[in-house]
């Protein structure tokens, strides 16, 4: 083992926070230690929880801090990536201005890496996942929201306001037609493609159609638990009307992907989160629309894949980032 | 003078090459030489011209090829950046697999750097012009087409297919409403913002105006010569509906703008090219439409500027990209 280096990489999200310790290789030494985040507690409590989960991913990998080279950790926006600063992220109310990085690295003194979180899955998408062949790669993750991140050349695009890589509010329709979204604007690719917005357009999809439709069964009988996966599914048992909204989804996401086609040109565009289960027919859909829609020389080349880490990219990714940071330290 | 470095840089395009010896500092040590293009001539002589501007380049420095550290080229595409090739140019017909940069490395035993003219436009922006300030950057050239470069920490986004910053064919309408594109799709920003579809909406737009404008007159008297020029000075003029245009255009680019906020998020948007010449007036209408539709906090932030460099921005972002290639070859 002389030599091997320990990275240790944590996600802090809204409900919970996950981390573990991953080798040179990107695989986690054991399975992650969850802690509920509770933002309502406080930020003090919050960079406490951080911290204790930090430790127990070490236990687990039966390591002490001594074994660790690194610490990555990954939070959601909004931040200052540059300071290491959570600034007042909606999702971790009441946090405001937290220190992170330097919290982290006071702690346990180690060099400490902070990034977003979907810059982080995506940087572990590059670094182990679905994209560990791509020299160049754009993520479009796809939950509640619709995140998103760019690495190019084990470069992570942050963005000179920590905006880099934002593809939830990309605009796919006008300012005066598109959908509303959660930011008030309209045309975000998040207003349609996201789970919930899935959901919304469904429902409307459902109010204007005159056939028959399993999906207005379901939601009759099970309003409460009507969600992008039973629309998913109900797409796969063959309903036409879920196949619509599906395909419908495909279509918005791969404008999404042909914009980024035409500005970054990656090698590979991933799509993940939860609709990565709707499998390889959904996957062919998006990349039938790109071919269609992409700037001809380059999406013939480009490669359209889903994620293969799961909920791990977060923190795998993180802890990539605290690789990066010390290979880059080094001198070349 | 010693230790002082010169690089050559040569810019190609459809019509003339322009080509200047540039110092450590970005400076042209003479005005450009210039020579035509002439493709119909072949590539063979196209190859022959590009040696030829640049001896004439280092005579008019008054240089000799032992003064020169490398030389960089830049060439409208299509072509492949990484292996230095010319493919085919819609602008460069009949050229084909030209190989541009080992020709040139071959002829003068000089370190030669390729790149894409409106990446390098981008560089020489970046480098010694409006955006000198600027941590990152994305320029929009306006011309007869939307040409763009992005570049983030003196690295240039050439994407994995050379299609990087091809942002005349960012969408900025749905493929099913937008605007026709050159390129055969709906809704490009080229089929909005360049000059020639500038000319192209005043048209529609008079068709369908009922007051008096001053754009109808000078149309009817100089059809032949009304070009956006024309249009940007009618609205300087103040006639309503030169000005609509001219407004519309400025909605256009924002809407470009933006999508590079929610991807890159750069600290400066830079507008090059013809219509650079309508001034602050432009760039403010510009700045309010991006304040307006742009993700609100990195947008608070972003600076829209006009570039500096004029024509000249092609040989000295060539000659900077020369220089980059010295740099990076050195051990850190």
């Amino acid at each position: 083992m002389a030599g091997e280096r320990y990275f240790v990489g944590l996600d802090v999200g809204g409900t919970t926070m996950k981390c573990a310790v991953v080798n040179d290789h990107g695989h986690p030494l054991s399975a992650p230690a969850v802690m509920d985040t509770h933002p309502e507690r406080g930020q003090d409590a919050g960079l406490e929880t951080m911290c204790e989960t930090i430790r127990r991913a070490v236990a687990a990998a039966n390591l002490t801090l001594d074994d660790v080279t690194a610490i990555g950790v990954a939070t959601p926006g909004l931040m200052d990536i540059k300071a290491g600063l959570i600034l007042d992220p909606p999702n971790l109310k009441p946090w405001k201005n937290v220190p992170v990085r330097d919290h982290i690295k006071g702690v346990f003194k180690k060099p400490t890496a902070y990034q977003n979180d979907a810059n982080a899955a995506a940087y572990g998408e590059f670094w182990v996942g679905a994209a560990q062949e791509a020299k160049s790669m754009v993520l479009f993750t796809l939950g509640t929201g619709v995140g998103g991140g760019i690495i190019i050349n084990d470069v992570i695009i942050e963005g000179e306001h920590s905006h880099g890589g934002e593809l939830g509010h990309l605009r796919i329709d006008t300012p005066d037609r598109g959908r509303i979204c959660g930011c008030g604007a309209r045309g975000c690719l998040e207003a349609y493609a996201s789970a919930t917005n899935v959901v919304r357009r469904a429902r409307e999809d459902m109010a204007a159609y005159r056939g028959t439709t399993k999906m207005r069964q379901y939601y009759t009988a099970n309003d409460d638990v009507f969600t992008a996966r039973v629309i998913f599914d109900l797409a796969m048992g063959g309903d036409e009307l879920a196949i619509r909204v599906v395909d419908d989804t495909a279509y918005y996401l791969a404008l999404g992907a042909s914009a980024l086609i035409s500005t970054v040109d990656p090698d590979m565009i991933v799509f993940g989160g939860g609709m990565v289960g709707a499998g390889e027919r959904f996957r062919s859909l998006i990349d039938g629309h790109v071919k269609r829609l992409g700037l001809t020389y380059p999406t013939k080349s480009v490669k359209i894949t889903f994620a293969s880490l799961g909920s791990d990219a977060g923190f795998i990714g993180a802890a990539g980032c605290a690789r990066l940071l010390v290979q880059q330290a080094k001198p070349a």
